[in-house]
């Protein structure tokens, strides 16, 4: 079964309490096609970059089997970058810069033989893009978005449109509470199923996140990091390998999802050890599962 | 098995985003004793109280055949009163005031035939009073110690001897954080185990609950509750379900503290479904096992 990815490739500047890096790989797409290639046999990613690019992040995406075929070089132009520090509790960061260069002018246009692909990835960009994905695709047999607070602000209206055309959506806890304008997580949770999609995930962070759908809710733990080294990507890197995992599947039911959770919150806390996608390359099928086992243990009676 | 709850027992005057309630039957001891009472045979409860009581609370505590030979009633004087108003995201509460009374002068002597009670369990009362409650017990099995920010602020040497002397602290997320001064929570929970007792819970509302032990984790679900009507007292019920099933197993691994957990959550859970100890009087063992196996469900995997 084929997962296509589409979101944003960037460069990011971050700060954290304990260290900091500069231009390196990010994007919602890298981090989402890169952990979904542990379990789904063929990844398509459409995004865009500049021509600074560099081979190095080429070829880590080759290293992981991701098809790149999809993915525009524009000469002449520079990749999106984006800066950011983080607070002494990581859960905040300040925007430093958002330098959109090449994204500013993204048109995801889908290549054709790509627009028959069953699952499909919505990484966190712009909802008005997101819509003309959807409006491409051809065979779509299940569909995640993921978002962020901007997009509810900003566009919520293009927003809504999205929501109601995926199966699952994927945001955290404050942007459901922000979507839904309700305090409660749970009755939070209710309302934004009611907006269309059939399943729900709410990342809750350090307190791992909640399954919603079939009239059931799933609770995954958190993996008890004592060390969160560098907390971006890792939504992504959790989507990433949630989609991936159902597509390798191909089954759509609550019991499998729940393992999709577990597993997307595995690669989520492989994320956060290391700075940009560091984290989430080169893991082994043996170090997957382990963790795998580990998030059973931690909430197992 | 016999268990001993000390602690505070108080008139509580509550206002929260729904509804309020005035001079309400409340208290560590009073929620942890009758929280404890579905699972220990023998719950003796420790407190003092002024002649304002009221026979309907005496009652109350008799049904739950909870031994209230030590609970002083002192002649002339008046029960510890607190008000609080609760925030619109329930999770902050400013108080209105607090009127120590009769529990100024509570000097917790604890009944010769309960002296040999094996377990224990020191409701969130000022730390000197806890050790003086530790120092007259002469067979002890297992010991556990609910606290609060206050006390960790202000008495914090006193609550240090406490921690090395009990078998289990209970605190919430915030107050680990505070007590280790450590951000990340499972750094803090090491510093915390560190400090002395073998065993650490910490709860996180919302968002279940930790226990730490025998150098392994478990992490608890927190039930999905759509309304929380009032959460005073929760954190109680959560102690003395945890030690009532404790007890009553009177089996000390951390297998059957898992479940005690569970158990502990179920009655947290009950409990803010209504005002005072409205939400866990007179519950049935059908209603716990079904709120039990609810918990369990929300995270198999």
């Amino acid at each position: 079964m084929s997962l296509l990815v589409v979101g944003s490739v960037a460069f990011d500047s971050v700060e954290t309490p304990i260290d900091k890096i500069d231009k390196a790989l990010g994007g919602s797409a890298t981090f989402c096609s890169v952990a979904s290639s542990y379990f789904a046999d063929d990844v398509k990613m459409v995004g865009v970059v500049g021509d600074d690019f560099g081979d190095e992040n080429i070829q880590m995406l080759k290293n992981h089997k991701v098809d790149i075929s999809g993915l525009e070089i524009v000469e002449g132009e520079k990749t999106f970058s984006y800066g950011c520090v983080y607070r002494d509790d990581m859960n905040i960061r300040d925007t430093l810069f958002t330098d959109l260069n090449v994204f500013e002018k993204f048109d995801p246009v889908i290549p054709e033989e790509m627009k028959k692909s069953p699952f499909l990835l919505l990484g966190n960009i712009m909802p008005a893009l997101q819509l003309k994905v959807l409006d491409q695709m051809t065979d779509l047999k299940f569909s995640v978005c993921d978002t962020m607070n901007l997009w509810i602000d900003i566009t919520r209206d293009d927003l809504l449109k999205v929501i109601k055309r995926v199966s699952l959506l994927v945001i955290n806890d404050s942007e459901a509470k922000m979507l839904a304008n309700e305090d409660n997580l749970i009755k939070a949770a209710k309302k934004v199923m009611e907006m269309g999609s059939e399943y729900l995930i709410i990342k809750k962070g350090e307190h791992g996140a909640l399954l919603f759908g079939e009239g059931k809710i799933f609770s995954a733990p958190a993996y008890p990091l004592e060390t969160v080294f560098d907390p971006t990507g890792a939504g992504d890197s959790f989507a990433g390998g949630f989609t991936g995992y159902l597509t390798k599947a191909d089954k759509i039911d609550f019991g499998t999802m729940k393992k999709a959770v577990i597993y997307g919150s595995a690669l989520a806390s492989f994320c956060v050890e290391k700075f940009s996608t560091k984290g989430i390359e080169n893991k082994t099928k043996d170090e997957i599962e382990n963790r795998f086992n580990e998030f059973i243990a931690l909430s197992r009676v």
